[in-house]
């Protein structure tokens, strides 16, 4: 299996890319690679006829070649982070080409220093993968709160009552993609 | 009075800032000013410490300082553009000083080519306001659907009835700014 | 195929009601079988254990037996009208039983006097279903704005447009049921 | 001060109403009053002209002449349970009477037993009274989390942390109210 990940947060110690890279540990199988998203620049319509960016082609085509997508959401503000919104938003450009979402299995999760694990920003995201035809896990949901305790020092998710909660959804979101392949 | 206001889009053809000119000339005694948030990095805590970027001081302090803040909302995949979400986030930071938007007398309306008005943005936009404890204006609402009929080609209100609701939700705000106002 | 139906609204004159009544007719092998959801009483969990609603469980069962199930959603005030939440707190009742609406294929539509197309109130019953683990039809979405208009005294659907949206819509929402068959 | 209150269960042990039982005790200057919502009948629109409930009219008058309303949210599936919806959808008819919300001032809060606190049922109450014109507190949010640890097998809240909270909450409510006023 062929899963790529995205993180929304471009920061070096992000715990959302902490859970990404605990996630890469606990299912081998499922081969997740962590998609670059910090080096786009801010969307803006025009720069889609003079100056698109090649790098939205590069990450369009490893989506659509997926076999699946996880994307870690961090909450900024009670709604998503901008550089993941920023990325959905390049994701779907252009609007004459095919988008790379349509029918994709979508994990969706979330990490936060407060008790409520990103809950707004994971269902704007739930929101914006349901137009974009996605198919997301709609359970287990997956909030970790209080992110600072379940990590060690060097960003290792060391909390055993996370560490199975994140097995969990990654055996259900590996299902998912099982159950959605259209060799099904 | 003394307004400032953000256009969520970076498209120079934008009919969110084109919006946002038309509410210029209906009310000229706001002296609305229109912000640039297009030369913001995509938002990353580690610029903080290293390289806070200079543009969001300035920002904060230009919001701080305005008697209300008009929020032009674009639609992106049924939420809010991604330029606007990092200035939103941008403008939180650093965590330390005192946010710009607490008591501040907002209002938020928007344009889209489709029905709706970007209505689903708008309301995200809402929620993070409520975050940021500034005092959105509720009533009238402003959703400018269909917005290619409304504009000429060179991007000028054109549309008589959208005039009118544009000309009620400004004098609406005005009284929310001056109703708002500490020496009131 | 066997599907069933909820209009949100119980007013006799609903164009949601109605927008169920022309599916019936655009998809005759869809054989849609609109469920009363009216004679529920207001939820409140003390009748969960003295008098559990009798009624709630022979809908449990309709839900649970159908192939798929359609939702129509009146909006009220920005969010879903109170029937429809109502039943839908109902239907996750009693707590112990298996939630009748997991893995069901649910497609979401909604019409509305304005012009929207009660997209707010769609939208929030997508993240319950999204939390009910259903599986909701991404796209097409189906907003009926101006509702008025496109229906005749008796309330027929008579708008060309909309009769052909409504047949896109329910033709992809009768491809989402087959698709998502455990035989499948 | 006269300020009403409102419950979102109907269930005899809430937390919900337990939260603004303690309330009542801990800001005894606001005179909190907990209206009763479980006799309304399931909206209908049909009954407004043939049997207006007579209890609308009574609640809709005591929220015109309150000085600020708190409204306690339960989160069910995701979304504000069914009751309070009810009692929304009830206090903004008959649509010809002017809404007893507009302007006034509104604090919102809720209990869960979950980690989160009702957050996103809320934020869709905020939505509802951004709507309706109410002045909504902003900030402190307030999000009761494990609700089952805080209060006593009387429903007494007896978490220390918690009261503080809840008292910061009422202290700006009570400010929040005062500068709403129109007198000031």
């Amino acid at each position: 299996m062929n899963v790529v990940a995205i993180s929304g947060s471009l920061r070096k110690a992000s715990y959302n890319t902490a859970l990404l890279r605990a996630a890469q540990k606990l299912a081998p199988d499922l081969n997740i690679e962590i998609l670059e998203i910090g080096n786009l620049p801010l969307f803006n319509q025009d720069l889609e006829d003079s100056h698109f960016p090649e790098e939205v082609h590069v990450l369009r085509a490893r989506i659509k070649a997926a076999d699946g997508v996880l994307v870690a959401v961090p909450e900024f503000n009670r709604a998503p982070a901008a550089p993941l919104k920023n990325f959905l938003d390049w994701s779907s450009r252009p609007e004459k080409d095919p988008l790379p979402w349509d029918g994709k299995p979508v994990g969706i999760l979330g990490a936060s220093s407060g008790p409520r694990g990103a809950s707004f920003a994971q269902y704007d995201v739930r929101r914006t993968m349901g137009y974009f035809n996605a198919r997301v896990l709609g359970q287990p949901e997956f909030y970790l709160g209080n992110n600072v305790e379940k990590f060690d020092a060097d960003l290792n998710l060391t909390d055993e009552r996370t560490i199975q909660s994140l097995q969990k959804f990654l055996d259900s979101f590996s299902e998912h993609v099982k159950n959605s392949s259209p060799t099904h």
